[in-house]
């Protein structure tokens, strides 16, 4: 036989890993991949929201045992389908289904001495609920708030977030307000007030909530450069300067602060929130 | 025996619920909570996040045990502790222990035929990975294309959303750039616009990236009332006018659009991702 007939195998497709959900099915494909990050291989997510009849879980039931025939590689699916009937029909496709409502629901049942209620939609919020709301207003303030831009309503912010340009300030904000509704205001450290030696006087009379961020000086620099290349803004030694002096400002006026240079805005503000003791329900 | 000497129960105190995570229990208090909103009854979660040392874990053990014995309740635990030394000492509790790092990975190591890896930190970005920079590129995008404020780099979004005044095209363009690294422009539909029964001519050229979102004219007028009291901005007939014009011009230039008064933020960023085909990796 020659080299040209002899079968080539295809390199092989990533493993197909279906997150099927009555919702929206994010927090599910956070946790999935959170999972799937503990195997040295590859994976293809195929995010499968909004399943919330009958009908919708035979469809993906199909689509699941079609793509096994086609790939030749069995999927793997996460569920969390509170409808029995739907659990059901996906529990009996020929996936591997890691099903991560039942597996909990069932010894918490037995727990708790009570049954569950298997109905849909028990988590988002709506539009019109109060901690829709909240979120809503949080995530306003947090807008008007950002870098400084407006002094008023202080007093109603959950805490107020210093640090250098640049520093990681307005993604933890915006995060803070959106996930957990807390209304995060944030202000720049600028040169004037190290040459003052002081806070900007507006925060004086909020110093229990304010929390500061830093971060490497080599890190900062990078950053600032892919916005001004060769600034002085962007300089090396400018950004040792900022945050050395923001660091001792710090210091001096007893204020929490944590670098935020090998940190995820998830870590930054969980941190955040231990620390200035506003540890809120998850919604 | 006179009533006063009767002992009286004190009110039962809700069922303490830990998360125990060796990073920061976002993905898993969310998911827990999920779990417990299917149970007509009280908890109080406990977030215990960044326990990633056998100390540490011995620590959160103790305070399990501790709660149990002066409550008199036994408290629910969830875990995702990747570290096996870790997560024994927590299994060993006398709480019930809901272990949803292991529950997984043991199906999912028999059907790759592969052992996890067990390591610690394999899910959040790093500040220095290459999503972690799109992230924030997509939040900056996100913000400095707030409400029509600039028309630079349309060309880089990937969804351009538009709607009247208060629709929830803020939160959820900012959704869109925090959890999903997508970068969302947000255009208003204004009354000039109306007017000239076109969209604004920016947007021209960007028609396959646009969506749109709508609301019931009656919520939207109790969300600007909020905002500016009596005003003619906020009256139901403006709100109601708005709406259907803008619905109008969606329908006749073939715009997809949703109604946000029912949704979520995670809702409406769902649906745009399936209607626009931006389904991305999670992170």
């Amino acid at each position: 036989m020659s080299a040209q007939n002899t079968p080539i195998a295809p390199p092989a497709l990533p493993r197909p890993v279906f997150i099927v959900s009555d919702g929206t099915g994010i927090t599910a494909e956070t946790f999935a991949h959170s999972i799937l990050a503990q195997f040295e291989m590859r994976f293809r997510q195929i995010r499968v929201p909004f399943i919330d009849s009958v009908d919708k879980a035979y469809e993906v039931a199909q689509r699941i045992n079609e793509m096994y025939r086609s790939e030749g590689i069995r999927p793997i699916v996460f569920t969390t389908l509170v409808d029995s009937r739907a659990n059901e029909i996906v529990r009996n496709t020929q996936g591997l289904v890691l099903d991560m409502f039942q597996t909990f629901i069932e010894p918490l049942e037995l727990e708790l001495n009570l049954k569950s209620m298997h109905a849909i939609g028990r988590v988002h919020q709506n539009a019109d609920s109060e901690a829709y709301k909240n979120r809503i207003e949080a995530i306003n303030f947090s807008l008007a708030h950002d870098d400084g831009q407006s002094n008023k309503n202080l007093q109603s912010a959950d805490v107020i977030l210093v640090g250098v340009s640049r520093s990681g300030k307005t993604p933890t904000s915006l995060y803070l307000a959106l996930q957990y509704g807390v209304k995060a205001a944030n202000y720049p450290l600028i040169p004037d007030d190290f040459e003052r030696q002081k806070l900007p006087s507006t925060l004086d009379q909020f110093k229990e909530k304010i929390f500061g961020l830093s971060i490497d000086p080599a890190r900062l620099s990078e950053i600032r450069n892919e916005r001004r290349p060769g600034s002085k803004y962007a300089a090396l030694e400018n950004c040792r300067y900022e945050v050395n002096e923001a660091e001792a400002m710090m210091r001096r006026q007893g204020i929490k602060w944590l670098s935020s240079t090998h940190k995820s805005i998830e870590e930054i503000a969980t941190t955040i929130l231990q620390e200035i003791k506003l540890e809120r329900d998850g919604y």
